[in-house]
């Protein structure tokens, strides 16, 4: 080994932090050799000191609950957030950075609220922040934003990137499971949290988009700025309707360049997308990228977006990133991140063109698709499907309205005419049909 | 723009360097923005000087047939090698790094041949060597191996890697065409050369893999310890046989390392692919490659794996991340490539365990089936399907076997032995079946 050790400190030792210290202790060996020096880890913070020993995960006399006495700590050049939240990693990661010290962290909150402070302070101290478990966990999908796809204006991002979300829609429209039912399988498996609600009603999503959305676009975009819908209101109803006309439903993040316009668009929402695309075909817990840069094409990147080692996997290969030296000179010679940029012009969210899936409660007498739909082509939107059981069910039957491409602002306004409708029970159901470009 | 502008001179100007060199027009300010530097194409060296300054693809003063010209050219700190082959793409990358230049290359025969000599030059001469575009095109999979999956050891690869074969398995299976027919329709769309033996033989996948298994197993590989086969002796027939059982077919890339052995196995050949699979929905032109890593599990790379404006995408990220002085240190201080690294220890090809499709021609007589299958049976190997249909057609059927795993070499016996029996007329087809791991 020609060169020194490197010093890493590690805040939070849960999950993921239990897997980056097995990591580095089981695959010394190998890291040492491709980066040409050891890692060594120097010190453990957690208020469950205690817990942390007892786990083995390392030393006890390298584990401290005092936020003093890790920053002291000599020789230690990294330090790897794992606390999570915006509170005191926020204080943790300033603290860092002030200090000189370069940051690993997976934590997609802090980012998606603070990123452009943190990184403007990181540079400010010659310091960088290393991101890529923030998104997509084991993916390395920032990477490939940030260095593989450099020559790319990037007109799109699709992403399939909460995992919860993922196991619960595939498990409703695999096994025809309520969303009840699924959730609380997801739960059984640690597949979700005992509170679930960041994951399912789309925040999560919404936070990693804003990172992805901020580097592809070279913008600055905040988590707050993203409208996020979730799948907690998603009835087993109309995911068997939709496969019947051939679609599969997921959760997306979209980011979209808006062409004409000069805006970007970002958002995240449960959508119809068709089943012989790629993105129907990410499963169970997994997540995937499609990215679209304006000369290579499509791409897409697939793995675990989270769980204890594919984490890891990601937080680890950042700090040898940064212990080979070439990290921080990326972070510095390359105009990537947020706090570089200006604020994103964020398109108007009624302006958005798409097709919608519609189900409507209709009372079974003559003349209620005729008003219903002509509702839609009062605000010039045409259809491309409508779909109608035979039933004996009662008086009100589920009818499936699919549109062609509309603006959502006028789709709404048409809807808010439907659900007024004497002949209409309840309001109506409104999934956004995504077609993924060629 | 703080620093000085970095100059480039590009060898060979056919499609993919029209590319490179309308990418570096047309988003010059866009890449001066992201590396804080403005890229100067300072000189172009091609044989056809004259076709090149009608394209109009550069001015005219900077275009040269002449070797020692373009050498001669000054503040030229990188060279693009687009000339492909193996012989004056050689000189000139060893002329261009042994002055220190550095080399961007799409070049895979050259780097599976050379790699090792050449990236020792390029350390000796504080030059890199970047290559993403040599392996997927326009998928940044080079980038993640090398640093985005860092953390992991590599398990195993399974690519499928030359866009020619897929979009002619693609049009065989969905379409019913003979391979003929399809590599007629692939050559009139631009999909295959009109000499198409290096891609159809397996001979460019087995470049690519000897490269990427370089990379991810940390080990010497060259292109000519990687056994090949193509899909030029693909009958349809099999391929809706296959399909009835389940399964597509893929030119596959396989890289495994052998957990007990100590070993590493790479081979390309046509295999069976559970429909299911993420890989077995990679069609057309598109390339994927699937990678098992020890932490992060299966991640999986999926885009353009030729074509103009994509393989220009990865050798204008190659040269950005040159210019921003991050990928030479990366280079330098990360011991990821060949020349570092010992010849791989591989497998002995008979001993590597696979399940089989086999179809033979059998008379039509009793006992031939239990002849045949005796001989498997004699060997170890076990059946999981056997598939006969109903048929007039003459005195001798098809046969299809699947076998449970079997090591190569005791199939092969046993095949050898079927083919001699006298109610078997001429070879049996074997095809490798893969079980991708969970």
């Amino acid at each position: 080994m020609a060169e020194s050790a490197i010093g890493v400190g590690l805040i939070g030792c849960g999950t993921v932090g239990g897997g980056v210290a097995k990591l580095l202790r089981e695959q010394a060996d190998l890291y040492a050799q491709r980066i040409g020096r050891p890692i060594v880890l120097r010190r453990l913070l957690d208020k469950e000191k205690d817990r942390v020993i007892q786990s083995g995960l390392a030393d006890a006399n390298i584990v401290t609950d005092d936020v003093d006495s890790f920053f002291d700590t000599p020789d230690m050049q990294v330090v790897i957030e794992l606390a999570g939240g915006t509170g005191a990693a926020s204080v943790f990661v300033r603290r860092a950075l002030e200090a000189g010290k370069h940051i690993v962290t997976a934590n997609k909150a802090l980012l998606a609220e603070q990123g452009p402070e943190l990184f403007a302070l990181a540079r400010k101290h010659n310091a960088s922040i290393a991101f890529e478990a923030s998104c997509g966990g084991g993916i390395p999908c920032v990477t490939a934003l940030m260095f593989g796809l450099m020559a790319n204006r990037i007109d799109a991002l699709y992403g399939i990137l909460n995992g919860t979300c993922n196991y619960i829609l595939t498990e409703m429209t695999g096994k025809g499971k309520t969303y009840d039912k699924a959730l609380a399988d997801a739960q059984e498996l640690g597949y979700a949290e005992a509170d679930p609600t960041l994951d399912v009603t789309g925040g999560d999503t919404a936070h990693k988009i804003a990172i992805l959305a901020s580097l592809a676009f070279g913008v600055k975009i905040t988590g707050d700025q993203v409208p996020a819908w979730g799948v907690d209101k998603l009835d087993l109803k109309d995911l068997n309707f939709g496969a019947e006309l051939g679609y599969d439903i997921k959760l997306l993040a979209i980011a979209e360049r808006q062409q004409d316009a000069g805006t970007v668009s970002v958002g995240v929402e449960p959508c119809f997308i068709h089943k012989s695309e790629l993105l129907a075909q990410v499963g169970g817990a997994f997540n995937a990228l499609s990215v679209y840069g304006h000369a290579v094409g499509h791409t897409l990147y697939y793995g675990a977006g989270a769980g204890q080692m594919p984490t890891a996997s990601a937080v680890v290969a950042d700090l040898m990133n940064i212990a080979a030296g070439w990290y921080p000179k990326a972070f510095e010679s390359m105009r990537l991140t947020p706090d570089l940029h200006e604020p994103a012009k964020l398109a108007d969210p009624d302006s958005l063109q798409s097709r919608y899936y519609l189900r409507i409660n209709a009372m079974d007498q003559p003349g209620v698709i005729a008003q219903a739909t002509a509702a839609l082509g009062d605000k010039g939107i045409s259809l491309s499907a409508v779909l109608q059981h035979e039933t004996n069910a009662g008086s009100y039957v589920p009818v499936v309205i699919v549109t062609h491409k509309a603006s959502r602002g006028d789709l709404l306004e048409a809807v808010k005419r439907i659900e007024s409708m004497d002949a209409i029970e309840g309001p109506p159901v409104i999934i956004r049909i995504v077609d993924l470009p060629d």
